[in-house]
């Protein structure tokens, strides 16, 4: 039987990740990254290997709520290694049982040929955790950035309120990034709220239609040094004008943050 | 210097601990309990060993928001090895930096002499977290029990309702407990709700005047049995009359569970 490029199917998948013991999504040799940790889920089960292309690297300890990636099989399905085909629905019970419990396959989906996990996102939306609290919380100490000073939820909410629209971001950059790039996004929606269920849990939230090498978290470093009064909001836009990456605040850890959503 | 009995403070401290990997609070040979990391960070900190008494056992696997426990020192307070005082609103930093991370020290204060954490205790209420889901979460592996099929939250809130009053519930007791001890309670209030953030996580509540062992445990065994059709919220009652552990649900597993709180 002869196959011709044409006779492919697109399998698409939804994720959640805990990434505290992740090295990130994208493979590296000797690390345990999340795409290893898939692509040897479906050789178990194909008994061949696939690639598994992913909406986004993220760095080690950040987390995922639904993290879109993509794999392409021959047209008659995906099927075991003994040949017997798997059903799409049946496909993330099968990784999930061949996956560590911090990670889940919570959908699959066929999608068209020209679909790609990286090139067809509009926008994504991350959330990031803050713990304001001068005592540790046991349950978040992967999952919340713990700032032990007393934060100025307005002032925060005023930062925020500046990043909104299509703005030069190259002062939220880390050094190291490609220079070539064009360092313009435009954020959506961008704010940020305290947990009614958790004392001192505060969630920051933005949309953008792509984002910069660590820019939410330099973001959200800016936002806790205007909480803590070490930066003026009204500054925010005099910063971001400046291009300058000295002049926004530190970087925020990883831990905090989550991929919320990735809008096709 | 001569110390009667009198002169000797008593000291309240309010936790929250990630129960996954302890076995319970109760000091066991050998065991990794909570009761043990606490009175080994304050020998740690005093040079001498004291005692700890816990507001209840808890099971390993358990979890705590506002555990309390206390202990007594001599009457010129607590102090470090060294003789410096410890002042009380530095202590919960004190223990935290003697403690694994899975414990936090919330709070220090100091009580009356004829406090007890076990028997000053008027009610307690524990919460317990139910995955509704096929699919299981990377967050809530340990702090959640997922339930695989459908459940009517209707027929769990009908059931919980009949849970309220005081009744004898020898039928949620597990075997193996104290036959002499009388098995009447008073449940002030049970009920269960769906969670406005996380799909498919149902929190159940109960407060009581005390509970025997594993109640809660067998009480949200039967709840999730009366939820998925396989007991009818109408026969609760006759099950609370019946006295009998086998006609009552499975028990719970432990990780979904949480001391909320204590009232004294």
């Amino acid at each position: 039987m002869c196959e011709g490029p044409e006779n492919v199917r697109n399998i698409k998948l939804l994720l959640a990740y805990d990434g505290t013991d992740f090295f990130g999504w994208q493979r590296q040799p000797g690390g345990n990254t999340v795409q290893q940790a898939m692509e040897s889920a479906i050789e178990v089960i194909a008994g061949v290997p696939y690639e598994v292309q992913g909406c986004s690297r993220t760095d080690s300890g950040v987390h995922a709520l639904d993290y879109v990636c993509n794999f392409r099989t021959p047209g008659d399905g995906f099927a075991s290694k003994s040949g017997a085909p798997i059903p799409l629905d049946r496909l993330p019970d099968a990784l999930n049982a061949n996956l560590p419990r911090s990670i889940a396959v919570t959908r699959a989906e066929e999608v068209g040929e020209d679909f790609h996990s990286r090139y067809s996102v509009t926008s994504k939306t991350y959330v990031y955790n803050i713990l304001a609290s001068r005592i540790r919380s046991p349950f978040l100490h992967s999952r919340a950035w713990r700032v032990g000073y007393p934060l100025d939820l307005g002032a925060m909410q005023e930062c925020c309120s500046h990043f909104v629209g299509t703005h030069d971001f190259a002062a939220f950059m880390s050094s190291g990034s490609d220079p070539a790039q064009s360092t313009v996004r435009t954020v959506h929606r961008c704010g940020i709220a305290a947990s009614p269920d958790t004392e001192g849990l505060l969630t920051f939230t933005v949309t953008a239609n792509a984002f910069l090498y660590n820019m939410v978290r330099i973001m959200v470093g800016t936002v806790v040094m205007a909480g803590g009064g070490k930066i003026d909001p009204k500054d925010v836009p005099q910063i971001i004008e400046s291009r300058n990456r000295q002049l926004a605040g530190v970087t925020a850890p990883p831990h905090g943050l989550f991929l919320k959503e990735v809008n096709l």
